[in-house]
Formats: C-alpha cells, structure tokens, sequence
C-alpha cells in the first residue's frame, strides 16, 4: 500500500477552500432560478444505456461510461460469443447501465415517465454532475457539473426572455461580464434554403457552429467537405458576417429570406423577443449574431450562448428551445426551452479575474483556544455559546502548544480567535484576537457573541 | 421507442416535492456542520479499484459496481484469457475504476494524498450519493445519499463530545425524537477479555452488532457458529444485559474488567465524555449501551448510533472512532472520529411522523395571470417587481384559459395569484387571490411587494 493514492484521470477532489468558491456560485444560480419558479429536480447518476444511447451521435455514444452488470456478468453467455467479439459488441453482453451524459436527456426521460403527475408547463432545475469519458485536458474534466433550467409545455417566447432575464441576473449577481447571443433555427432554415441548400441546414449548422474555434476560412472547407457547393457556400457568407443592431439586421433579413416562410416565423420570433428585452433592458448586452449555430440538432427554435468579455473561454452558459426532446421517449409535439450553466468555467472565470469574495461562504469564524484543564468546560461553555448565537465556532480540541493552534487558524483563515486563560476567566472575561489586524479586545463573556456578531457584519 | 422509459432498479427520481423536503433535511445537516467548524469536501463519484476493494470485507467488494474501461477494453487481452475465464477474474481486465461506496474511504484517500495541503485537526463534512450493487428492497436503494462528518488529526474526546452535540442539534432542528446509544470498543474489548476470549473480539463484535435483528438467542447461535465456546457465551451474557444508568453501568464494569488495561482504559474515556454531556446536556437522551457494537472492524474506540424513538426503523446515524483509517493507503498512527447521517432514512420517518413543515423550502410564492395582448408587458413589469422584491414569482406563459392557469397554481400549491386585467392596470391596481382561503385583495400595484411579504410572514 506504498503506492499514492490517486483519483482517476479527469476527474477532481474539492478541497474546502473550493467547494466554499464552488457553493457559492452553486448558491446564486439556485437562488436564481427559484426566484423564477424552476423548481429543483434530481435524477440517478445511472441510467439505462436504452436512455442513453443514440441520443448524443455515434461520439457521444463512445464517450458514456458503461457500468459493469453486478453479479456474474458472465451467465447464459456462450464462450463463442467472447471469442473473435469486438469490445463494443460485447459491451453489450456485460452492461445495461451508464452513467448520465448530460441532464437534458435524463429530463427528457424523466417528463414523459411522470407525465401524468406533471402540471404543465413544467419548469425544473438540476444541478448534478455528468460524465464524458473525453480525453482528459486542461478545462476538461471526466467528472463536471451541469446547472439547467428547462421550461417544458410552453411555446410562449416569455419562456425564453425570462431564460433570458435568469442569465443576466446570474452573472451579474457573480460580476461577470458577458454578451448574450442570441439566434434562431428558423432564421438559419431560411437562410440556407434562400442560399438553395434548405434541405442541408442540419450540416450548415454544425459547420457554422465552429465559426469561432476554425474561423470562416475552416467554416468554408467544413462546408466543402459536406458536400455543400461552393455558390451555395458563396450565398451564405454574406448572412453571416451581417453586421450592427438586432433591429437592422432583422430587417435586412425580412427582404432577404422572404421567401422562406420558416425564415419569416424566425423573424417574427426573434421581433417578438427583442421586443420584451426593450422593455425590460438586461445589464448585459444581447446580441443577435447570425453565424450562432449551436451543434445539437435537437434545437428548433430560439438558441442562446453567453461569453465572458474580459476572458477568452468557451462559452460559459448556453441553451435553447426544442419543439421534439420528448418524443424520443414516445411523447411527441411537447415544446420546451432551456439553458445550461457550465459551473467548472464559471468558476475559472471567476478565480482568474479575481471575483470571488475575500469570505467566500460558512467558513469557520472563530477559534477558542483551548488551554485544558479546569478551564476546560468554561471554554465549551463559550464555544456553545457562540454557537446558540450562529457563529460558526470551532473550540481546538487538544490542549497544545498555543503557537500551534495559532498557527492552525491562520492555516484555516479563521478571522477571530478566543483567548481565556484562567485568570481571564476568573474575571468573568476573554479577549479576542482579529487575526488579520492583530488587534485584541477584553471584554466579559456575555458580551462576546454580539462583539463578534459586530465584527463580522462589517 | 414505444416502451415506457424508466430508471434502474434501486435508483430513483426526486421530483420538486420530495426535493424541497429532502433539502430541508440537507440544509439543516449543513449548517450544523458549519455552525461547529466543519468544511465541506468533496470526491468524484468514481474512484481507482485499487482504492476500493479489500476496504469493505469481501461482501463489500462484490457490492461495488464497477465501470468498464472506455475505449476497446479488449485489447492487448488474449482469447484464451476469455474463454472459461470467470467474471470476476474478467473483470479486472475490463475494468479498473468503480463507483464510491461510502464516503469514508475516499475521506480517507484523500486525507494521504493531501496530507501536505491540510491542517490538522482536519474537520470535513461530506453530503454526496453512494452506490451499491445490493439487493433492491423496501427502504434499501442502489443510490442513496451520506451524510457525513469526520475529524482526523485529533484524539481528544472532544471531538466525540461535540459530534454528540451535532446529532443532538439536527435531530431536535428536524423535530425527530432520538436516543443516542454509545458504547466503546475498548469496554467490549475488555469484556472480551474477562470472558476469556480477548482473541476473538471481532467475531463477538460482529455478532453482538446484530443483536437487534436477531435477537439474544440469535446472537448466542452466532457466536457459537463461529467457534466461541458456551462457557466463555455465558460469562458475555450478564455484561451485555446490564441495566441502569450509565455512571451505575461504569462503576460496574470497572470492578468486574479491572484485569483488562484495554478495558479500563474504555471505560474512562467514557466517564471523560459524560462528564463533558453532564455539563452540557444534550435535549436527547444518551445511552451507554454495553450491547451496541457497530459491525465495521475499523473502529476503535467510541462507537455511536442513533435510534428514532417513534419509528420502529433502523438506525438513522450513526460513528466512532477509528485509530488508523488511513494506514491503508501508507499513512498509519492518525486517529480520527466521525458521524454518517443517512438522509434517506431520516427523509422516511419525517414523512411517517408528518414533521415536514407545511411549505417547505423555496418553492414559487406567486403566480401572475397571464392575460396576453397589450397588458402583457404591464405583467412582464409586475413580475420584475415582485423578484426584485426576493420573491419567487412566475408569470404565466401562455395566455390561456383563466380557469387553466388557476388550476396550475393550484397543483402546484402557489399559494398566491396575482389577477391583473386591462380594467385595474387602467386603475393602477391588481388583485391579489390567497388561494387556501379564496380571500381577494385589490390595491395599487407599487403595495403588491410588501403585501406578499407580509402574507409569506405569517
């Protein structure tokens, strides 16, 4: 047992100085959402594999951790069958159960199963992790936290400004700058059939979607490579490089893809949206941008994604509306729309650019420092009392060295510190120590827990 | 895809009810933890197999549900290693990462590999699922969340003393009335010892564990299964059936184990932690109960567990003291003490006893009518309004039938709605429906805020 112990590749221990950061962006989302009325949701981190496969493309199939089947996984297999099998063949044999991918499909699953006991339309928050077996890099963990927020049952484009609305309260609760970008599925299926591609929007998209990662040079050869010909590749350009405010670029377009009646319901859509943020205006700026695609091909309508401004990252929240996610599972015509907060990138947002408070949530607040003997039980004494009063109080558990247990506050940035000595306490009293300042108060016993009540409020 | 999609066996769903319930319990868990200087911390879900197996006796390793490789597991495995191969030699090429089975093992793991980054006394809490491959049953689940509360770097009783004190503050917050019955491993040890079978103390420990399950006969047919002698069965039986208090129980067992070191020196750990409860007693009663063993063989002194006194169910918390949890990952001679809360069974008797509070949690307080056309963007305002407020409000999205949206609010037990026409948006005005007493209150819409807040007060 000499060997270090170690986590898998890719995937994370929180230490508490992290998770007290991660809580708090954790903190505000949920609050956030249920001041909305999205009501949290949870799902089991196993799934069937007939939830799961088929619902992400082939490479997403690839990337699902499969569970080994309990107990002998072996019975009523022929040796034959071992023999000469390929791996993924006989994944099959040995496994019915994979871990959650994302949370859309297990929502997805988890509405039409409940359907009867659901008052539409239905609107939930999850926050769990997933599991990708990606090839672990930097940013890009095995293990990662997703934070979604779906409205399903609802056509309304209020769905989709309060979406909206959640995101700029957000990030400006976190004081993350961002632009909100905003797009539609319709506009693009009017815009490639006004190119003479409409039956190719679904490689249109994916191509266009990696408009920022490849540049439109890669963008022009994705599409080549697709088989989209060059004239058509030649009429598109021009849609997506549309430059200046949402209003004039939604009225060049009306000319330009009147002809495509799915084209013109975009339209009307994205007016309509536009029109609801003018009325009530968000902090952060929305931007309709036409070259937003959004790989996923199960988005119908609406699609949003937000990046950071002072840093260059992927996109920190994304989402957007999808009139078929439930028929899958075999309940059709049930129109929903979502957003996704990626809770990993939000958090290296926020440590680089130095967001996160100094006292980042329930930290310990004060040590009492522990001298033994008879004293002992006037120390508990104090430390229950802090505690009645709801101050987060820790009392060191072993008589030792007082250095030493100076020496662990500091370690733990615990702000203040008792002192009460027996002759402190035969005074009835203690001091205080403030760790950061090295400042010290005497006062008498009664008046410790409103003291620091005091100092922590400011 | 016809077929009705559904979870794996021993998994499940929370639905927004039953998670508003179950984060009442976390909460309160939480901020108890907090409230007595524990940090949160958290592990991936998967862990390396070399860090789970051989920690959980071999019933538990068979109980770990394992993760087959990613990629073409096969390979670099010869055919002749399939055939007539068994699954669990199989398994050990296929597979190399399993899901977490408690969270005290990873607690552990991650205590050696970040043994430089910590300072201890090192006080985690830890709320997060654990998985095994059981036998589903009533109350017994393949998923189920700990919740857990450990200090390692300390053998102060101290630590057992304000543990207690946890238990006792959770479980008077839930309103649950519970005993909590403790014993110590060196007072058994002891017993063991004077009856003649200080050899055989895990055997006794193990059996004497299920003493509640079985019952004292079934007990005594155990302990004779596995080789302890009638005699030295005899010479047990008086210990464990001793009555009384538990000063009246130590003054006892000092005269009767005086020849077991190990046992005196059990017994005054104990005195030493009821001296700390008689200064400050807990609202629950605490047992010391000479029959109460706990089953896991890490432990090594104080062992806990907690009984609810109006259920008939099994334990709903539950510890010890372990000396050297984490020398089997290379760190030997730290001893540490911890608490496991099992939410789920805390969730049942809560349910049972009818202890939930009536609205629990953050759920929507009001929903505004959605009368659609020109009045909509007046709503739009009156929901902003009301969020900036802090209060959870949504507005309808699709402008249907009133009768529709009231029936929403009423399945989903808002307990406001806001009733806005064309006619008192001319006034300036909107009604507010209490929709348990069917009460209606009409005024101006600056008074709606503080109207709701008074409502929500009471």
């Amino acid at each position: 047992m000499a060997q270090k112990p170690s986590v898998p590749r890719g995937t994370r221990d929180f230490s508490p100085a992290e998770m007290l950061r991660r809580n708090y962006i954790f903190d505000i989302i949920r609050r956030t959402f249920s001041l909305y009325g999205y009501l949290p949701l949870e799902t089991p981190a196993m799934e069937n594999l007939s939830t799961l496969l088929g619902k992400y493309g082939e490479e997403g199939d690839r990337l699902i951790f499969r569970i080994l089947n309990s107990g002998n996984f072996l019975s009523g297999m022929e040796p034959s069958t071992l023999v000469g099998a390929d791996s993924a063949s006989l994944a099959k044999h040995f496994s019915e159960k994979g871990l959650r991918y994302d949370l859309t499909v297990p929502f997805a699953r988890y509405v039409v199963q409940h359907r009867n006991e659901i008052s539409f339309p239905f609107r939930r928050y999850q926050i769990q992790p997933v599991w990708r077996a990606d090839k672990p890099q930097k940013g890009r963990y095995r293990e990662f936290f997703q934070c979604d927020a779906d409205v399903i049952g609802s056509d309304s484009l209020l769905n989709e400004f309060e979406l909206i609305r959640i995101i700029d309260h957000i990030f400006s609760e976190l004081k993350i700058n961002v632009i909100i970008k905003v797009n539609n599925r319709k506009i693009l299926a009017g815009i490639a059939a006004t190119a003479g591609a409409g039956d190719r929007i679904t490689d249109i998209t994916v191509a266009i979607d990696k408009l920022e990662k490849i540049g439109s040079e890669g963008v022009r050869q994705e599409l080549l490579q697709r088989g989209i010909t060059p004239d058509v590749i030649e009429r598109l350009d021009p849609f997506l490089s549309l430059r200046g405010s949402a209003a004039s670029k939604l009225s060049g377009l009306k000319r330009e893809i009147a002809a495509s009646p799915e084209g013109q319901k975009g339209l009307a859509e994205m007016e309509e949206l536009f029109s609801y943020l003018g009325m009530e205006p968000t902090e952060a700026r929305v931007e309709l941008d036409l070259s937003l695609a959004r790989g996923l091909n199960y988005y119908t309508g609406t699609i949003i994604e937000v990046k950071a401004d002072d840093m260059v990252i992927g996109s920190i929240c994304g989402g957007g509306r999808y009139d078929d996610l439930t028929g899958i599972f075999g309940l059709p015509g049930v129109s929903g729309v979502g957003i996704s907060f990626g809770a990993d990138r939000i958090y290296d947002v926020m440590l680089h650019l130095g967001l996160f408070p100094e006292q980042t949530g329930a930290a310990t607040e004060v040590l009492v420092i522990n001298f033994g003997g008879e004293e002992l039980m006037e120390l508990i004494k104090i430390a229950a009392a802090l505690r009645d009063a709801g101050i987060a109080t820790e009392l060191f558990p072993d008589a030792v060295r007082l250095k030493k247990q100076f020496s662990y506050a500091d370690a733990q940035n615990i702000p203040m510190v008792i002192i009460a000595g027996s002759n402190e306490l035969k005074a009835g009293q203690a001091t205080v120590r403030n760790m950061k300042t090295g400042e010290q108060t005497t006062m008498s016993l009664s008046a410790l827990p409103e003291f620091i009540r005091e100092v922590k409020s400011h």
